[in-house]
């Protein structure tokens, strides 16, 4: 087993410890929206997000504990994401991780509840002491997460996103949408462990460069994965975008200079990781994993 | 023009300037979405929460421009819920503050969204700097809003308030709904104020303790409010519990109970802040205000 993946297991295993303790069912009948939370949160993640905040925090040797904490709010705005983004008046996608999606498993306003208390619980976590004492560490987590997750972020990366059959994005377009709608919390998820870690901003500009490349190599390798896929493999509806008219880079490239671009990609996030040395090889090896997952 | 109604105006519109100001539309497609904020965000609310914060916050001479900040980010936290619970697969409201609800103006990904984008934007604001030069204020104000609106408050509140036409709630299930769904983020807008303010603990105590009674008074005459008034007067679409089979404080007790008991509430409310002398003629009034609605 690689670096990368044993460290990732190690990640989601620890998050997962630790969203099972937060989440604990409470008595009242709002336990089902716990429940939700919990499907979503604790089953079948890959745990990429919260890897990479473990492993950039590790070069700089956070404690593991504060590191873990930080992963698991990254995660769970992930989760919130995807909870919202599958919902019928979004995607519309019946399958996520190889399960029904929270909308399927329970209903639709329990899953709109279930994101929105997966997002207020990212904050409470980054605001809390176990994430670290400094508190401005605490605090910049807190702004960090915020951009990279609202408006000029994230949402509104998904706003583009939706509108995007009708926009007519071109290579610029897309790239702008990517890198808003899941390059913001993967460069976040990398910058929370130099953010813990006080990094200096040599390291800091390396580590938002890795997070800039492999966070458009994993959307290459999503949209080329989306065209060859079959449903069953992937664990969510394949074929989806190609099917709502959407532009991908795949159909914006083709298929054969999309994986390439990917690959281009890569090697140019590895090469940003150059100033920690043999320190950063799972973050490597990470970044080899982003597009091996196609082949 | 009373105390209040000067107080409510001033924070309303110092709150809408700032809102103006952080809701920029951006050059993107994503425009939409900053557009859809800014409809829920600056036009119509009666602001009693954002003024709370700031009358609260003025007993303790807190900076202005702090108030006013963390009044904001109440504001932004209550009109996501408002545009997530209007949802058709919530509480399905076509009409909000006398005009078409989010998802009817816009659609309802964007509803989805929008509401998304100012919770986030509402964590943003409280750990800015302009909120408190205090770092531990600012991480007490984020702790304390997400706690105020997450699982165990807000959301919690509203998971159970879709479930109560089948949980057959007593008055004591009633007021446990309340409390979290609305009552946690009233208390919060108060809180607010005496965190800024750094309130001793008898202070806080009779705050938080003004805030309980007066948002529960504001649950059960809005409750009276939804039975007696006409569509067109409350602004959305009144008589809608009842016809959802939910039970109200009004179908619990009786309209003129109901009555009642506010107006103990009220009375309740106003005891707590005797510590405080004159300077919280304006929060005496403010509670009056909340059972004077349905008159």
């Amino acid at each position: 087993m690689s670096d990368f993946e044993t460290d990732r297991r190690h990640a989601v295993s620890r998050v997962a410890a630790l969203f099972d303790d937060m989440l604990q069912l409470p008595d009242g009948p709002e336990s089902r929206l716990v429940e939700a939370m919990r499907y979503t949160a604790l089953e079948g993640g890959k745990g990429f997000r919260p890897y990479l905040c473990y492993a950039a925090a590790r070069l700089f040797d956070v404690d593991e504990k504060n590191a873990i904490h930080a992963a698991a709010a990254v995660e769970a705005v992930h989760c919130y994401s995807l909870v919202h983004d599958d919902l019928p008046a979004m995607d519309d996608d019946d399958m996520r991780r190889g399960k029904p999606s929270v909308h399927k498993a329970f209903d639709e306003a329990t899953a709109i509840l279930a994101g929105d208390a997966l997002l207020t619980l990212a904050f409470e976590i980054l605001a809390d002491e176990a994430t670290h004492k400094d508190l401005s560490k605490r605090l910049e987590l807190v702004t960090t997460l915020a951009r990279a997750a609202g408006m000029h972020g994230m949402v509104g990366g998904q706003m583009i996103d939706l509108q995007s059959p009708t926009l007519d994005l071109d290579a610029g377009g897309l790239t702008r949408l990517q890198k808003m709608k899941t390059g913001a919390l993967i460069s976040f998820a990398v910058e929370a462990g130099a953010i813990l870690g006080a990094a200096d901003e040599a390291q800091r500009h390396a580590l938002t460069g890795y997070a800039h490349d492999i966070g458009l190599a994993f959307q290459i390798a999503d949209d080329v994965l989306d065209v060859d896929a079959a449903s069953a493999d992937l664990g969510k509806t394949a074929g989806k975008d190609a099917g709502q008219g959407k532009v991908t880079f795949a159909s914006l490239l083709g298929a054969e200079r999309a994986r390439d671009q990917a690959g281009l990609l890569v090697e140019q996030a590895i090469a940003h990781l150059a100033i920690f040395g043999p320190a950063a090889d799972s973050l490597r090896q990470a970044a080899e994993f982003v597009i091996a997952r196609h082949s």
